[in-house]
């Protein structure tokens, strides 16, 4: 059985829309355990008619908070409390949608990192028709050497296929152009590092293929990675607001006809259908939620932390990194 | 007047769409002469019944051709004759389809760079409802130093305002988040020089915003760039795409209400809209488009050179820039 802890405290939601989608991942069988404020967390239990185990941590790591600081600062916080939960094997994995730097560095402090990890990578998955594709980084490293990109290609790759059961995934190396010269000195040697990497290396491939069909993994540093994902989720929302916009001044008995295939879409662009992106390279899985999460990508991203548990991911991790 | 000189070879499309575009131009009252071999573009314009001023240059550089070496090896390519045409000043500026490489090599080269610019930037509008976000650079310079940050926000802004008339142009420094610290150490410092530049300074946005309506001029390095740039012409395609699929299932008495606001869109994302990107930083205006271009995206670029040309752009940045 896969036990995820969730820490409940300091999204943009409030812990009320946390805990209602850990309610319905129980519900869904999964083994949860709350971490956070047990007066605020108790009565959001009581007040779904709902009873999970509760770990109580008295402190918060807010948005606003320096990371680092925070953490070195809130010993007691909920994502320390949670993060150190599973590194005493009390669960499986941990799952936050407080901020994404306090995780990282929860995690990093206290988990640790597999053995032969460099970097601990972000792997966001996009939502597109069919699987999702995984860009790594999407944030937790801004400045990367090649062979930290060999190694977010590994791992990526791995990912894919046990979380998201992507066969034989293939890895591309974000770039500028298709041509082995092109890109930065980075990309020069993180192309011939993958080349010769145990991975489906289909070489350089540029922003407009992440949605593509072509790969299943996209490498790239942490600042390039965050740029391209939010660009993604802000193209994807504008075109639809427009379509959305437009449709506005349709008569009325047309409406009908176009709410299915306009759900349908907006249900294929939908970031909670993932609901959040596993940290690769930490002793235990980690899975980052957006702050903004609703209680269905907590659900999902719980959902996600199973698969990896349950699949086995850190110990794929531990056997089938390159060492380096 | 402004005489616009159109590098007619090297395209994907071939040159009879490039000459059709310059046609379209010329008969809207631009000055227009067209540069590539006489015997393709003679015959291309005796079968629109077209006669427009013709400089022959025998070479053509390719797509495929490595550009600096291109440049150097075939000196009559209609992209180098196209540049000295405009060195001499028989043009004022310079519009081209073919090699993006080999455009920005030739235009480095025969034209060369503004007393005081370091690095000439690719200044691509992004087409939004209303006027374009500019987003530079777009892949001319894959690595920068603060400094070429900051004369990209300078250029930027003084190109937003002569050829896009966007008025008091929002500058905003492209970064993974908006607190001042955020982001690598090449933003860090470029943030302090544009917070003190003449410019209308708005700081750190996301990837998210440069489709937003926060700021007018987005300004990176050229790796990040280029990523984002393709990023979101593709999912804005996507999604685009997943519309137009979900609507053949509509029954067909509900599809004539739909494809007027569908056009609308579809027009707004348009990226032949703009038809081409301002290399900024040269001495003379030179406009960059395309591989793929139409004849209404040439006819654009054109239009977007011409504006360039009589808004005084090159003397604005003469003398507006930040001296370094």
């Amino acid at each position: 059985m896969a036990r995820i802890a969730v820490d409940v405290m300091g999204t943009d939601q409030g812990p009320a829309e946390i805990v209602a989608g850990a309610v319905l991942a129980a519900e869904a069988g999964h083994d949860v355990v709350l971490v956070g404020r047990e007066e605020v967390v108790e009565p959001d239990l009581n007040a779904i008619g709902a009873d999970l185990p509760v770990v109580h941590a008295p402190e918060v790591v807010e948005m606003h908070d320096h990371p680092a600081k925070a953490v070195r600062d809130k010993p007691d916080s909920s994502v320390l409390t949670a993060a150190r939960l599973v590194a005493s094997h009390g669960a499986d994995a941990l799952v936050s949608a407080g901020s994404t730097g306090a995780a990282i560095a929860a995690a990093s402090i206290v988990i640790g990192r597999i053995k032969g990890v460099l970097r601990p990578a972000i792997a966001t998955p996009i939502p597109r028709p069919g699987k999702p594709v995984l860009l790594l980084d999407a944030g937790a490293n801004l400045e990367v050497r090649p062979v930290h990109l060999l190694q977010f290609g590994v791992m990526g790759a791995q990912l894919a296929e046990i979380v998201y059961g992507i066969e034989r995934p293939r890895v591309g190396l974000l770039n500028i152009g298709a041509e082995r010269a092109k890109g930065r000195d980075v990309e020069r040697s993180a192309f011939e590092l993958l080349e010769e990497a145990p991975v489906n290396f289909v070489g350089n491939l540029e922003g407009g293929d992440i949605i593509g069909e072509v790969a299943d993994v996209f490498v790239t540093d942490g600042f390039t990675g965050n740029v391209a994902l939010k660009t993604i989720e802000a193209a994807a929302g504008l075109v639809a607001r427009l379509i959305g916009r437009a449709f506005e001044r349709l008569p009325e008995e047309v409406l009908p006809h176009i709410a299915a295939p306009m759900n349908e879409i907006r249900e294929v662009i939908d970031p909670a259908r993932y609901g959040g992106a596993h940290l690769v390279g930490t002793s235990a899985s980690v899975v980052i939620c957006h702050g903004s999460s609703s209680r269905r990508a907590i659900f999902n991203a719980i959902r996600l932390a199973t698969e990896g548990v349950k699949g086995g991911l850190i110990e794929r991790l531990e056997h089938g990194l390159v060492r380096s």
